[in-house]
């Protein structure tokens, strides 16, 4: 017996492009927050000035996160979860709003659909947010480039050289665009005006230190110092070389005093919602910036966000990297899960996705054990959200509510997607009422004054139920590199794969008995963290043999098809 | 005896700053542009849709071209006599409005001051529009980039490849940033998962064909077939591939459908600007976009713009290209001349630019004669203005005034600088004089259809005073090709240098006696013109030892400091 929900009769952009959008004046004033202090870019966009933030607020109203189990390729839906639970909120009465990252616009072009939620639970205008949005990631793009040319500027310099030593700079240029060809690159060839030959690359904008430092900014003062904190790399003499003793840091927050503003747009059902800076989930926290999360709560009631990937990596970071910043203290989490990804961690192949599988379910649940059991460690009991598909059984359901309520947890279907704000009305009360019942108190999982080997230790074993950590040659060195710079204060950001608990992403469900090996270390000075490489990381993707952008087109009239 | 104008004290950004200014809705309000035709970014900047041009507006109303003498590296102030003249035109009681080129980014990090007027005759908000301003360079940048990533990407695929050489590629990436190590690069390295290796590079992103075709399209479908023909290289059999046969027009007109539309902003007088495309002025048309042109007549009675470097380059193609394809018609050219200027080109050092010398004046005065004898060929009595600076002696501006008189053309001091519009309503009313008096009559220099060599032929012998021009064997090879590709009926953009009349920059005043050499061609075949290079072109300044960007500071207010 299948659920029924509404089938997929239009793409997202058509949806989006029949949504019936109000002027976003009339959305601000929804929150109390008068034309006059919004800066509109359109109809339909608006950034909020800083001023808004109002901490008591902040500290009153109620932060929901929104997480998931480990996903399979495709996502098990976090955004369209997120919106349709704020969508359900306002339903049931409550003045809600959802926090989100601004999507990449460079993978739009190659496989990847939008970002900004799916079928009646979008954001939107959906070609804006996917597309230029309001200029951020190329302001974001500029300030990582600028600091980028003046350092090989000062490489080259007779005068004012710092005596940075070329082969051991790790700050790399960005682009948004999915572009192979620029990851590795030679620059500065072409004789003697023509700088200093020496390796480089570039990364996708998403992925630069830069959107890092934004996010975790509480305002341009704090930017300024996170920015000319950045590391660079030594000189020859291995002195370390920092953003400031560039003098780089005033110009870069220039460049970046319209991208720290949050920016308003809107729910498909007309409510709320802010959209606001977008780092990596596994080299950086992958989470929307810490001010766009404090003027909703300034301005709502209940706040919806998500954080990046499963709750090993989005939710780990954002409880305890993040949290810890800004003193935010989510009052609910939600833990996304599919039946699709259940049957995935209990074996079934991508091509078996579709078929139920009580068997292959009830096997899989493992996997969402263990992030119900993780999230309890953070004093939060989650509520499970089931993303419904249409392939979906009631049985598989009913399986799910069953175990998961054998643990002490709600799990609520969501039915966001095919019906916006009237199929999430449930999860929208289990979620009211769990922040109500006041059983949830937030705490940190590890003190950031422990070891940087403890602290991974520790995220390790609780978190992804490893035996232990072991650490590379190089590794160890970079250790030392901590040390040195007098940076072990600072939290943990954990690159791996989102695949898996584990650092192996053929390890689905709940592995045990293993051990996860960092390989090397990264340090965003500028941002605040410490990141172990446990993977293999991917800054820069690369287009598919048929581009998205082949099938994309716009008529005279400026009507876009073929964006997804 | 020294002429007196208001002796500067306060810097650009400080009277930019100081400048109370109003709403653009309410600039808009004078055009008759209603709010809800607007798209607002922020409180002062608004783009306008296209369908407000009305052709019909666009033939009954004015166009003033304002160009000037062969300028000192300084330049000699276009921009601000432009938007000085409009406030003048304005202080008259006519409904006159200026429109501009965008500036660059990158630059402004480097030792260039912004590209927004001076003084007293500034377009503002000054900070915005010197930096991301309505995001057009960025998206600009995007498109060109998202070719430049479809070209790779094809290189490398396996099932879909054109058989593209790589050797012939001339599609460079760009950059707003004035990166000196970015100028040729070798990208593809680093495994066969990282693309091919090949030599490329970037440009800075004003001089993208992209920023040309941007400037020359008449709407979006006429950008696309444009995008369309951009000309990528050959395969390996010798076909000619466009962007068209990766099929990326589509998608770069997509990422440029806001970009297209032109940018309302205001003087420090609350009169309306548009700024709108900044092509170079060498290697592309050097004038803002031909839609911004036309929307301008179609929302004022007078409408004041500007042409790139000295009448050799920014008005000839001007006239020849812009007029060309959009049918514009000038009423009536200024040529800005500066006593410096005129110094200089009487051999004063550039330690002597400020010392009077009625000498140097009267030598120099020499090039000033060949450019008004110039503008005559295209029909137009010019008037001269000539912009005030605080060393200028009245001797001297009588010397101007009555060898220009001598030549039936009025010269005009010029105070828009020092004093707004106050300063330039003598110029205003010349200017409208010569406009009513009926004797000008616009007629382009070259018939298209002419060969390529008889096209540049005109222009170095009627334009520049050459006796010839001569071909390098590269050029000669670049007409077969242009011939093989059929384009022989495209207009010529000559890229020389702007500080002689000749391809030699050392030769000032009136250079006779000389031939031009075309070293070789560049095609914008989207763009719509032929490229002889006649001179080295950069295309990618550097950073200066210490760049401008060091002195530059933002406080927690947002307050910007050392922008110039």
């Amino acid at each position: 017996m299948s659920v029924v929900t509404k089938p997929k009769v239009k793409t997202d952009l058509e949806i989006a492009q029949n949504a019936k959008m109000a002027h976003i004046r009339d959305i601000a004033a929804k929150l109390g927050v008068d034309e006059d202090d919004l800066e509109l870019y359109g109809k339909y966009k608006a950034k909020l000035p800083l001023n808004l933030i109002d901490q008591e607020k902040v500290d009153k109203n109620n932060l929901i996160l929104v997480t998931a189990l480990t996903p399979t390729p495709a996502g098990e839906g976090k955004t369209t979860v997120s919106i349709g639970l704020t969508e359900g909120l306002n339903k049931i009465g409550k003045k809600a709003m959802v926090v989100l990252r601004e999507p990449s616009l460079g993978p739009v072009f190659g496989i990847k659909g939008g970002a900004a939620g799916g079928g009646y639970s979008q954001v939107v205008p959906m070609e804006d947010i996917n597309l230029h949005f309001t200029g951020d990631f190329s302001a974001i793009e500029k300030a990582n480039n600028l600091l980028a040319a003046l350092i090989d500027n000062n490489i080259q310099s007779k005068t004012r050289n710092l005596g940075l030593d070329p082969r051991t700079i790790l700050w790399k240029r960005v682009i948004d665009m999915n572009d192979r060809s620029l990851r590795h690159i030679i620059l500065g060839i072409g004789g003697t005006a023509n700088g200093i030959p020496r390796e480089g690359g570039f990364n996708i904008t998403a992925a630069s230190e830069i959107m890092a430092i934004l996010c975790m900014a509480k305002d341009l003062e704090d930017l300024k110092v996170k920015l000319g904190n950045i590391f660079v790399g030594f000189t020859y003499d291995r002195k370390p070389i920092y953003a400031r003793d560039l003098n780089a840091h005033g110009a870069m927050a220039i460049l970046l005093k319209d991208a720290i503003k949050p920016n308003l747009v809107q729910t498909l059902e007309g409510n709320p919602a802010i959209i606001h800076g977008g780092p990596f989930a596994n080299i950086a926290q992958g989470t929307n910036t810490i001010i766009a999360t404090k003027m909703g709560l300034s301005l709502s009631e209940y706040v919806v966000t998500e954080a990046g990937f499963g709750a090993d990596l989005g939710a780990e970071k954002f409880l305890n990297i993040k949290c810890g910043y800004s003193g935010l203290k989510p009052r609910a989490l939600v833990l996304v899960a599919t039946i699709r990804a259940l049957r995935h961690h209990g074996g079934a192949k991508p091509e078996e996705y579709n078929d139920p599988s009580l068997e292959r379910v009830e096997k899989g649940f493992a996997n969402l054990e263990k992030h119900i059991e993780n999230s309890k460690k953070y004093g939060i009991t989650p509520v499970v959200a089931i993303n419904n598909f249409i392939s979906d059984t009631q049985e598989e359901i009913n399986l799910v509510k069953e175990k998961c309520a054998a643990m002490g947890v709600k799990a609520i279907v969501s039915e966001g997607w095919g019906r916006g704000g009237e199929g999430t009305q449930d999860l929208a009360k289990t979620v009211v009422e769990v922040i109500g019942s006041g059983v949830n108190g937030f705490k940190p999982l590890y003190d950031w004054n422990l070891s940087v080997k403890e602290k991974i230790d520790i995220i390790a074993k609780e978190i992804y139920g490893a035996n232990g950590v072991e650490y590379s040659k190089k590794a160890e060195l970079g250790l030392k590199r901590i040390a040195n710079l007098g940076l072990e204060h600072l939290p943990i950001c954990v690159a791996k794969t989102q695949k898996s608990f584990s650092d192996n992403e053929r390890l689905i469900g709940r592995p045990t008995n293993f051990h996860i090996t960092v390989r090397e270390f990264e340090i965003a000075a500028g941002a605040g963290f410490i990141i172990p490489i446990v993977g293999v990381m991917m800054r820069m993707p690369g287009l598919p043999s048929v581009p998205a952008s082949e099938g994309m087109d716009i008529d005279g009239y400026g009507k876009i098809t073929g964006l997804s």
